[in-house]
């Protein structure tokens, strides 16, 4: 009997414990009576931890599959005779609902589901140290004063902004955001500018308005699964920009620009996501002219651009954009309030207009209570006195995690010097797998993500992100020792027995 | 010189006439010094109020392309010379943008708007007396409350809510949801529930998950508009469905499954927008077979069903839904707080997971501060009162605008008899069209929406809709007295002559 794990699923490896199991059972290869090894025996054989197969038998003695009788072993329960020919379990995207195949009617959508194991890790409990996400760490957030904000707003303006509001956003919001950013040099009207639920629904928009089936976009590879996301299916050609240490390869992008008619740019100039390079000054003006030479528009996100922890500042795309050539997205997501889901969109008045109908045929509107509260919260001065705590803080913590790398990562392992941003692009020896280091850190309580989430071609297996911001110093001490421990054990291992580490993974019960 | 308007066009009158007038400039048909007539003889020829060509002439003063003098007249401007070899005004979606046509990057777009002009009208100044929107009564709203409900939710849970969430929704106000819609009958599970920017984001989901170019909507006809622009464009073909007084039509929806392959049914069972009908028992029981025998999922938009003002509560399509075929549409919005964008679908879970992970590309959840409110707003039973006192308030709209009509509207006019919600659809007599009895209305401050809106196929172009819920009895009174007495004019003047009033419209100046 084989039970054969893959720690790259994202299915959690007691529950591809439990669903062998069932499956073996349903087929009649186990039968009832049959006694299950000891969970700390087939935890070894497996090469995980005892809790995993723990977890999984609890879950098929609930269901009845198995019973255990303290002292004597595990069996196959009786009742089971009944499932044998029940069919086997299956993935949801394919099981029948009440007689009624759904997923024959769905559109070609992605099967996987990349950005949910990120989204959803957060949910993880308190001894665990997660390097996972690039949120802003939540111990900042000046509840209290977000609270006074949006008493104010209900009390001064509670009926208008309840009731249905304009497409473009809640003019108190965009009258702070125009004031804002003309202090950092961006200069535009209320008619170029829209707010929307985050940089996500930016890119969606962007998408609904720009791109038909057959068109081509190009963006950095690695990027931020989310872009990939937005763009990817229903005949969107997606074609991958390398990224260097010093932001996007512009050589790269001219020569693609040179060979292949793109319809659309995507580009993260300030600590791009995940890699967290940035673009000089001079790189910027280049690109800017090879959009306007080949007249494609550029999709800027820049949404980490507020959070430059060193270094010194450069100008947005936008902000050099001579040919109105550049659609800007940004968001409150990274400095605050992440829930909300506020972010805005600049660009000239003809393409806010017609992003602001699909906008409106979207979701007619971004909630106008978050838009109002964070107006208030921002024309009281907090927004700005937030987002320098968070530079302060994130400071400190980039520079704890840049000293553990030196201390307790082996010299084989390169990490990105980031100028801003949350978090830290590294790169293992050639050879060694992110996501089997993930499937052995996991087991001691510290996440991160793979860097094969965020390529959509060639993805190099070696590469994982930490995300800094949101973890203490304590424990971004302690996560880093434990990744270092494991990276090292893992080099000695390969050296000693190439072949061992798959074999492990491959157990005769 | 010929001016001619076109009273059904989104273009207000007087820039019609403003862009008109600048392109008998351009072209050189009116020279410099030449005289315009006076704006009180213009508006006599074109049949518009005076200050409309007033607001008119004033524009193109402002840009000096006419000069006035009192006592002498208007006249073309001197510096006009320049702007012969000009090319005319062109719509914005064809405008040059600093050298850049982005028009030619967009991909194909509807260019009307038909939502817009419904949406933004609810700017329109204090004396109008507006029907266009059937959005709730805003002196309804307890905004103390809700208040008190927000500030609660921020003090208790404040940084788990202001932070990233799950994208299927707030768990709380998922909680809350099931609770409540079990007392109605509705039953199901947290993970056959998603909560989304209301209808109109539930639509673009459903499009996302179940549509691909070439396949085939069926639904009422007519429909609310942001129905239409979810659906219609790239490649869907959309079918309509129509409607009778006793809702949709089964026999011609039977007869179109039979002939035609189609992917998605879309329906309104409970006071459907715009016609106001309702689905009988049996007639819902005979849809629901026929989707079963021809496998066609049902979108079932139940926004109304809460506002039942008369006549005996019905089933869902979802609660009487035996195969999984129905995915229900719901949102907040009609009874209350419109400005949060907060609504939710129900389906069995397979549907849900898919139509979750189109939410996260989209915008990864819905803003959490509103999830969270409204779920506060909830618990304390202060919705179900806002409910009771909403269906008090509409019910009493509803007989004042049907006592109005009696007393104020023409034999020749019918209206539908709606068990609940807060419009009343009007069909005007053979050959009236509504677009031009809005032109006139207006001019008296009286706004609605012609039916045309809501068509996307065979327009009937002698309907409108009257949304009574936000209009206070008294002016539900006045504005039906001021419309019919519009008509009566119309069908007097009908009757004299009837070629007249397309002549009026258009002037040798």
């Amino acid at each position: 009997m084989l039970l054969q794990l893959d720690p790259a699923s994202q299915i959690p490896l007691y529950r591809q414990i439990r669903d062998q199991l069932r499956q073996l059972i349903t087929t009649g290869a186990l039968a009832v009576g049959d006694r299950l090894p000891p969970s700390r025996e087939l935890a070894t054989r497996l090469g995980v931890h005892r809790t995993t197969v723990a977890n999984a038998y609890a879950e098929l003695a609930a269901d009845g599959w198995i019973d255990g009788h303290v002292g004597r072993g595990t069996f196959i329960a009786k009742g089971m005779d009944n499932h044998k020919n029940a069919p086997p379990a299956q993935p949801y995207t394919a099981s029948l609902d009440n007689g009624y195949l759904w997923t024959m009617l769905m559109a070609d959508a992605p099967a996987d589901d990349p950005l949910d194991a990120l989204v959803t890790s957060h949910f993880a409990d308190a001894r665990t140290i997660s390097f996972t996400t690039a949120r802003p760490a939540v111990e900042l957030f000046p509840v209290e004063e977000f609270r006074r904000a949006t008493s104010e707003v209900l009390r001064r303006d509670g009926r208008t902004l309840l009731q249905l509001g304009p497409s473009d956003g809640y003019p108190p919001l965009k009258e702070f955001l125009r004031a804002d950013l003309r202090r950092q040099g961006l200069v535009f009207g209320d008619r170029e500018l829209l707010i929307t639920n985050g940089c996500q629904q930016a890119l969606d928009l962007v998408r609904k308005v720009f791109l038909r089936p057959g068109d081509t976009v190009a963006m950095e590879n690695p990027i931020y699964p989310g872009a990939i996301q937005s763009f990817r299916g229903g005949g969107i050609r997606c074609l991958g920009v390398p990224v260097t240490e010093q932001g996007v390869n512009v050589d790269a992008l001219e020569s693609l620009l040179a060979r292949q008619r793109v319809r659309l740019l995507l580009l993260t100039p300030d600590f791009q996501n995940p890699t967290t390079s940035t673009l000089p000054l001079d790189a910027r003006k280049r690109v800017l002219e090879l959009a306007a030479r080949h007249q494609v528009p550029i999709v800027e996100d820049g949404i980490y651009a507020t959070l430059r922890l060193r270094g010194r500042e450069l100008p947005s795309l936008k902000a050099l954009d001579a040919h109105g050539l550049v659609i800007h997205i940004n968001s409150f997501s990274k400095v605050c309030f992440s829930g909300l889901r506020v972010g805005w969109m600049v660009a000239s008045e003809p393409v806010i207009e017609r992003l602001r109908i699909a906008k409106q045929a979207t979701d007619l509107h971004t909630d106008q209570l978050a838009q109002a509260a964070l107006a208030e919260f921002g024309r009281r001065g907090w927004l700005a006195k937030l987002t320098k705590k968070a530079r302060v803080l994130y400071r400190a913590r980039l520079a704890k995690i840049e000293s553990s790398f030196e201390e307790y990562f082996p010299e084989e392992v390169a990490w990105s010097r980031p100028e801003g941003g949350m978090a830290i692009w590294i790169t293992l020896p050639a050879g060694l797998d992110a996501s089997a280091l993930l499937f052995k850190a996991r087991e001691q309580n510290v996440l991160f993500t793979p860097g094969r989430y965020f390529y959509f071609q060639n993805a190099q297996l070696n590469t994982l992100r930490l995300g800094f911001a949101g973890v203490p110093e304590k424990k971004i001490e302690q996560g880093v020792e434990i990744l270092g421990d494991l990276i090292k054990a893992e080099l000695r291992h390969r050296r000693r027995a190439p072949e061992a580490e798959r074999a492990a993974r491959v157990a005769l019960v």
